[in-house]
């Protein structure tokens, strides 16, 4: 396959990885120092809010920082419109997110009532923004050198 | 085009049949004893709920078992970040799905009040999950042999 | 890269353009005698909603017709499941398209409330319908030439 379709596959793994919260298949698509910087958008003039440096540190962050799902729930980080830009062995890709939450009705006892069809449950999209980031071609493999996230919505850290 | 490309587009059309609720297209789309397998993923254990056998049954489940959209509806059956892998004749996609309803306001007798602007209407997603399909090279085109839908959220089917 | 790809980035450079309310980055994706055509879709039976004509005029009715976004506020122009066809120097691309609007809320005096946690605001899929636009190859560089954006939903044009 082409190289703009390997590194396409670097994030479609990526977002993968974030909804089955599974830190180890993270990290390997880093680079051993490999980094996230996280920013808030506002409008064009990012603000950093914070990063992680490190491909072990980054498994451990998608483990142990994000939330587990809820009883029925689930997530889908979505990306869209990529602008894909390689150079021999190095590469960036610039791409657009969506994520959305999922959580399905509880089926009452006595089964769904007489007239429910189709999926039963909510779908809501809480998080949008940009992804920036540059990868380096590791032997035939991608890995993220550094990936940025940038969020359309303020980001708050809970407080102790 | 390449072969990845291809079979993305496979999906692509597959989209645009179910949207369109048109049968035909979709059949065409299957290899004659292609299979649609549904399931319900329950946390990432999926759970099967239903399945087709044969693109001629495929193509009526489309145009018969799927509601038509009502006044001023339509959907988008829409898929992101595809994972696909061709080996010779054969190939695998995997792709988170989400699907949107959409209904237009009916526009007032006197025309849309003053300070409307814009789209008139609702844009709701309702349903969210994974198409992991596997296809086979028939001459130079592309078709589906496996189909398989998996259900972020329980899916209702209508009592008699 | 491939061509496929090439004009798949061409939507990609579009939809940041629509989102970056950036007119001259608008105008040079188009050929001089460029042309946008919006419809309603109307349940398959597309109607005419209005026209422009030109790079110049195209650019122009970014930067001027499209609302500015509000405080806190962006929007994300997506495209999905692509159907491209090239022909030597001109080509033809189907895509689905949703717009999403983002709007933060304000951080209070104090700070997010105890319980909060991740983004703070609202995603809200306000647009959806279908891109088809036709390119032309000048030099090395993909151009629109025409442009049609098939709005699912009816759009109300401000009144006087």
């Amino acid at each position: 396959m082409s190289a703009a379709r390997d590194v396409q596959q670097v994030l479609a793994r990526y977002v993968r990885a974030a909804d089955n919260r599974d830190g180890a298949a993270m990290s390997t698509l880093f680079v051993p120092d490999g980094r996230v910087e996280i920013f808030h958008h506002q409008g064009g003039k990012p603000v950093p809010l914070g990063e992680l440096e490190g491909a072990v540190a980054i498994g451990q962050a998608v483990s142990g920082m994000m939330l587990p799902h809820p009883p029925r729930g689930w997530s889908h980080h979505t990306t869209h419109d990529p602008i894909i830009e390689v150079s021999g062995d190095t590469a960036t890709i610039d791409a657009q997110f969506i994520v959305y939450n999922t959580v399905g009705h509880e089926e009452p006892a006595g089964g769904w009532p007489k007239g429910a069809r189709g999926a039963q449950g909510i779908v809501q999209p809480i998080e949008a923004g940009y992804y920036r980031a540059s990868l380096r071609r590791v032997g035939s493999v991608w890995k993220i050198a550094t990936h940025q996230i940038i969020h359309d919505l303020p980001v708050a850290v809970p407080r102790p």
